[in-house]
């Protein structure tokens, strides 16, 4: 009845070039693993592609960003080697409407440290943690059919603080062997589009090929997609006295002349 | 007991230039104007300078910002002229522990937008409302001593969908005659450091010397000022097994070798 | 494909008795308004029955409420007419999963106050006054399809402040003619409950039979399902170590003996 | 030059008196080592007293309320002996701005779960965990001074799910050695007053003597205090247009007569 969910996964697709543990791990690539755990639960209400860092672009043109949806990212090695343009391009799509999944390291991403406005900063380890997610809000969304724990038997640690603005809603908080935790499932809002940060997923650990966390980025793809008559950017208008619907166009802060007032 | 607050008053001082009856009606400036607010209120326990867009770095060198514990950011038809890089510094200093009061059509300065990741753009209407500001969150520090509602009785109009992250806490919301609301009072933390915004306040009316907007300004320097050992970023670092306290820096994703872990 | 939402609209249906202007603006009762807005809007996805005050246990049996997956509000002249035992066992639905939509006058009943825990009063006025109501979280899915802003010609006022908990999600603020602002669109999730409350709808104002209130209130029934394997309030548990799914009961908490662990 | 905070610390005193053990490790009772780390901390900046379950009233009488500025709250094996009547009390004065704290086991008390409207259950444990509670609001004025993390070498365990609404502020995580998480440090404003849940301490450990949760507890009492002009319950009145400040008495919903307009 709806149309499918139009999503895109960006891969940074570096460690898998450069490190063939990492290609053996993931022979797909990161992508190709987040894009199949997404068609395994989500089926026929979605549609998948990926995209990567070194295709012209990063593969994010304007035309691929109007067709999606909804846009994952997993980031690494080389955050600093995302443009400025498409990092801007991105954070635009998400103020119009598109939703975000950020996963893992992409918590230092261009894209994600522009629509937080903080350093995104955190402590981290690899060292085989165990890694239990636990669920704090449990109607949400994002966290149903997802086990209470969900237990990842390794994957990398990371602990607070995390220096991210206070999401809107908690959804999980995770705890590793080493007894850190980590606000791991966090929502956020920004402009007309909806964003969601989860933490689990790195190379060195096979972490997307679990049955739990891909059901969360499932969920999570679900619940990034916005229903609204436009896809367009809250924009600043003036609106005359008990006019409520045609805003005009701002024309400069400054007074050209007396009869023109400013804002 | 306590140090006196530092407080930076920061103007862009343009319409009070360019515009005669601004000038008139702020002869100290908008920014001289807040500045007197804030010592009628705070008295000996602040100690309160001015800076302007004009003046080298815009009055905002890496000193002065040290020397801050509260700045007040008031600008409109300039924001464009505030160079990146001190709009880079204000944000650093923000995560680092500096609080910020943003006022009136600070919305759309770099420095809030940056901190904010949002367009934050809103509706507006200069045509002589009445604006009435109500208090929804009774027990905020901020909110001390304002009468509820505190009514202005002329102020330019700005309505929602005001584009902002949901506030970590809404003190006040505004009412104008024309029938637009706007959350006129919110309070964000980023980082290390407490943002709160302050809807009125313009160039067109004497809002900066209403005793209520200045007493509002008063608490919210008070209540901005973060009370930790040091002023610092946070940042990314490793953390060895039952080692919470030492963190070591952040030496590339990549590993350099076998023997040692990336993130 | 799903199963239709299982909707019970609640109707104090006093005034309707005793009021023959009220019974001539709504013929089928204020209940019997809100449930036609309901089938109106979401057809076949709901099966919507009505329930009043003068039934036998309110109409709100055990059986009623384990066959509600929301449960609509509307009371104002009887609040105190309502039984303990009801509204506890309304609380403990709620707690278990069901979702609740509490409407104007209804946050004052006994309810809505043991669900919040505040006093949930607020200032009023019956003098027709125009209601705008504008949407603040643009994303939400109650907001989807409403006008921005809404427009209600005559309804009664309600004004801050209103004493509730912050609201997890606010999605709608009203303003009056008379100036006064309301937080008129809350959410609030409670156990495995979600909650939203809504402020327009008076017995003096045809307000249910507008059609935007009609989409909010069709929108937040939607919303207030939740999709969980089974319905049960949240208990308290021990958990030994390293099993994190079983939980035993708890009995007591003076140890009975010295074999056996308190909390 | 302020007045001196007047705390009131209420303990249940039970198992104090029944199991020698807890007598031995709290001689003067919980109640008595908390009061002496809030002495210990704010020094001649607050008076402290403390009441107990077995006094009249559970030494919570009118006078006693209306001459706290800050209650803290323990309580474990005799929730239900306190009387409804006491625990209605206290709720009250919170809402008319009275702080409180409530401390572990009083998640469970009928003063928490009064105020909060949810079970407020969760999982637990007492086998010797280890608990690190972190800081993730870093900027809090609860957090100031305490370790991050606050190790505390064995306590009782409590896990997710908590059953409490979204807090307005969350202060602090905490993680046990078996691996579980809880939100143990959570603020929550109702009504004119503020609460602050702290989880560490029970009657097994000596918890109560740890520097860093005698420091929590301090900071919160400061927090928890409320400036406003009286201590008032918020109030449901009647505004005519134009009157913001006088609103009369409600004086029943159904109009007694044509000419009396009802709510």
């Amino acid at each position: 009845m709806t149309d499918p969910i139009r999503v895109t996964v960006w891969g940074e697709n570096r460690h898998e070039q450069l490190e063939p543990e990492v290609a053996k791990r993931y022979p797909d690539g990161m992508h190709g693993a987040v894009a199949q755990g997404i068609e395994a639960n989500l089926g026929e209400s979605a549609v998948v592609r990926t995209a990567t860092l070194d295709e012209p672009e990063h593969g994010l043109t304007e035309e691929v960003l109007r067709g999606t949806d909804v846009l994952t990212w997993w980031g690494h090695a080389a955050h600093g080697e995302v443009s400025d343009e498409v990092a801007e391009r991105v954070q635009r799509h998400v103020l119009e409407g598109m939703g975000l999944i950020v996963l893992h390291s992409g918590h230092w991403s261009k894209v994600f440290t522009r629509l937080m406005g903080t350093t995104c900063t955190l402590r981290w380890r690899a060292e085989h943690d165990r890694e239990l997610v636990w669920t704090v809000d449990p109607t949400h969304p994002i966290a149903q059919g997802v086990p209470h724990p969900m237990i990842i038997d390794e994957d990398e640690m990371y602990g607070e603080f995390f220096d991210i603005p206070a999401p809107d809603e908690l959804v999980f908080i995770s705890s590793f062997s080493g007894g850190e935790v980590f606000r791991s499932g966090c929502t956020f809002k920004r402009g007309h589009g909806k964003i969601f940060y989860f933490r689990p997923g790195d190379q060195e650990y096979p972490t997307y090929f679990h049955e739990g966390v891909r059901k969360v980025i499932s969920n999570a793809v679900e619940w990034a997609v916005t229903r609204r008559p436009e896809r367009a950017l809250p924009t600043l208008l003036r609106y005359e006295t008990e006019d409520f619907y045609n805003g005009h166009g701002y024309r400069g802060a400054l007074r050209a002349d007396a009869g023109e007032a400013s804002e």
